[in-house]
This record gives structure tokens, sequence and C-alpha cells, in this order.
């Protein structure tokens, strides 16, 4: 049987990059074959390296517009016939063509339980609002922010002290549950957006 | 010690109405003294009459206008010295002037994990998002649709078949738990908005 070739984008440390390296790489056919970062000096790409994974950088500054940026991400991923593409804490925004080339084969995770608080700093928003409960979220990729369907969530209490660092540790060691999780759902093609309603997210038992 | 009153307006069968009358009135101080309705034939009516409470229904057709409905029905509160206003599956939206004249001493229960699903129909509107992960929210009512502070939330795992009546079953159970919590929190003075940002609110250990 051929492999799941699955693709990690990552614009940071690489923390849940590093989950997928220990839980699903290598495992159940499962092969991470590229890590790719809009940040050269992301610590993510030096996991990759001493993974022996194949890395590329693809820094915004270096391409005419983000258009042009994605259009070479794709042609690099294509190349590499990756299966699925897994946003790690990648904080770029991916283009419409992008998505639609990869449509239902880009999934994310994100550090609350949409579609509460989409975007950037969604635990602080959290905190601000005063929520007592927040989560973890993985979704497929559409082309709006945070709003594709949803695969997993689970739900993270925000303690009595509203102390943002527990919350975030907490954060952080669910979504590298979660996401891992994910991704071997879909490799073993238990998990597909339904196909009579986009919105939703079929699992198999 | 003087005790704690309690208003409960309900417009439906008023289960959360009974689990109050069950749970909390006539223990630690707490007594619901009044309800009321928009509905004439609101089964919660019946629920409070046979606990020998107080009831009074405030139908629209018989005011000018909503501040003129809710005018009554705060006089009539105001009248029997309420502590506290508990919305139980009451479908009107409350009229700014009734809001500030209570401020801060209303909570409604509502069925999903605020900010998520504001408004009607939250369990369908949850259930057509896809999410997996809905709840149950008790929050101090502002002038806003669901967007008072929050007191108290619990989580809900949608089920993997998505049924409907069973999720619906499972949120009424702890709508059930989690309005009287709140309410023995307001009257036991453990809760409260907290001052220096009225987004969030206190609970005392």
């Amino acid at each position: 049987m051929s492999s799941f070739r699955v693709a990690v984008l990552a614009s940071g440390a690489g923390t849940n990059l590093q989950a997928i390296l220990d839980q699903v790489h290598g495992r159940n056919g499962i092969e991470v074959v590229a890590v790719g970062s809009d940040k050269p000096a992301a610590p993510a790409l030096e996991r990759a390296a001493d993974a022996g994974i194949e890395t590329a950088t693809f820094a915004s500054q270096r391409f005419a517009d983000r258009g042009a940026r994605d259009l070479a991400l794709a042609d690099w991923l294509t190349e590499r016939e990756v299966d699925l593409v897994v946003l790690a804490g990648y904080m770029q925004l991916l283009s419409r063509d992008f998505v639609r080339r990869f449509e239902n084969r880009i999934v994310n995770v994100h550090p609350a339980l949409l579609p509460s608080f989409p975007g950037l700093d969604a635990i602080g928003r959290a905190l601000e609002h005063g929520v007592w409960v927040t989560g973890v979220t993985v979704h497929f990729v559409d082309e709006g922010m945070d709003s594709g369907p949803i695969l997993l969530q689970r739900p993270v209490p925000v303690p009595p002290d509203r102390n943002r660092e527990a919350l975030e540790a907490e954060i952080h060691r669910i979504e590298h549950l979660l996401l891992p999780e994910g991704i071997r759902l879909i490799a073993a093609g238990r998990a597909r957006v339904d196909e009579s309603n986009p919105r939703r997210v079929r699992i198999d038992p």
C-alpha cells in the first residue's frame, strides 16, 4: 500500500509539528514528506530537518504578491505528491487559488471552539470576552478565516483565576492530541467533507 | 435574614422554572415570589400557580408597544421587591429601559456556548454549522442579544449521529443544573459583574 503523504506548514515554534512527527509520522502508512514555512528562522524548520524531512521557505518578501507566493508553494507541494496539507501554526491566510487546488485536503488547528473567536489571538479574546469554556477546533480550510467545515473539537475549561499561561498550556496540550487525531482519521479514509452538506464533516465509526 | 426574592419570566413549557422551583425555591433563603409570562397559556404559569406563586401575564397585544409592556412588567416586579429576574425560556427581547432598571440583576440561560449561536434556534444552528461541541451559558442580560457577561458555561458534546432530539435533551438537562447553580451563586453574593471589566463576571470560591 502506498503511503499517505502529509505536508505541514508552520510559522513558529513548531510544537504542533513535533506532535505530528511524534504521533503519526511513520505510522499507519502516514509520512510527513514536506515542511514549509513563511519564516526562514522558524524553529519548526529545524525540527523537520532533525527528522530528515525536506523543508522549504516561502517568505512573502521574495514574491510579488500572496498569489505568486502561494502558487510557488502549491507547485512545491504538488511535486511532492502531497495528499494532505496541515496548517500547524501557519500565520498566513492562503489565497483562494491555493485553497481550491487542495480543496478539502487542507486542515488547520485553531485554539478556540469555532465559530467563537476566529482569527488572531483567540485565547486572549476568549479571556477578554469572559467565557468559561473555550477549546480546540481542527477544521478543513476554506476561503474564509477559520470558517471551514469542522472535523474535531474538544472543550477546555477556563481556569477560575483566568490565568492566561495555564489556559494556553492546556489548549496547546489538547491541540497536540487533536491535530494528530484529525490526520489519522483523514489518512484512514474515515473523515471527509459531506458532499450533501459541505458545512459538515462525516466521520465513520 | 431577609429572603432573596427571585422573579422568573417564561414563555413556554416552564421546565427551567420547574428546575428552579425544585432546586432553589425555599432553600438558602431564596424565594421565587413572582412568575411572569408574555403568553397567557404558557404551562409555566400553571407550574407557578401549583407552587402557590403569584403570576401575571404581560401579552404584547395588550400594550401600545414593547416599552409600555416592559414598563408595566418592571413596575410589577418592583412592587414585589424582586432581587433577581431570571429569564427561563422567555422569548421576548427586553427593552433598554427595563434592562437598565434591573442592571446586573437579570440572568438568562442560553442553549449554546456564547458567543457562538446567539439568538433563536441555537441548537439547530449549531447542528447546521457542524460543530462537535456546544453547550449551555448562563449570563447576565445587557441590551444586546445574548451578549451580556457570562456567569456559567458547560460544554455538551454533539452526538456522533448529530441526532437533534438527543442533543436537545442533554442541553436541557444541563440547563436545569446550570441555571439553578447561577441563581444560588448570585443569591449567596458569590457572583457579580466585575466593576473593573464589565464583560467579566467574578465568582468567589
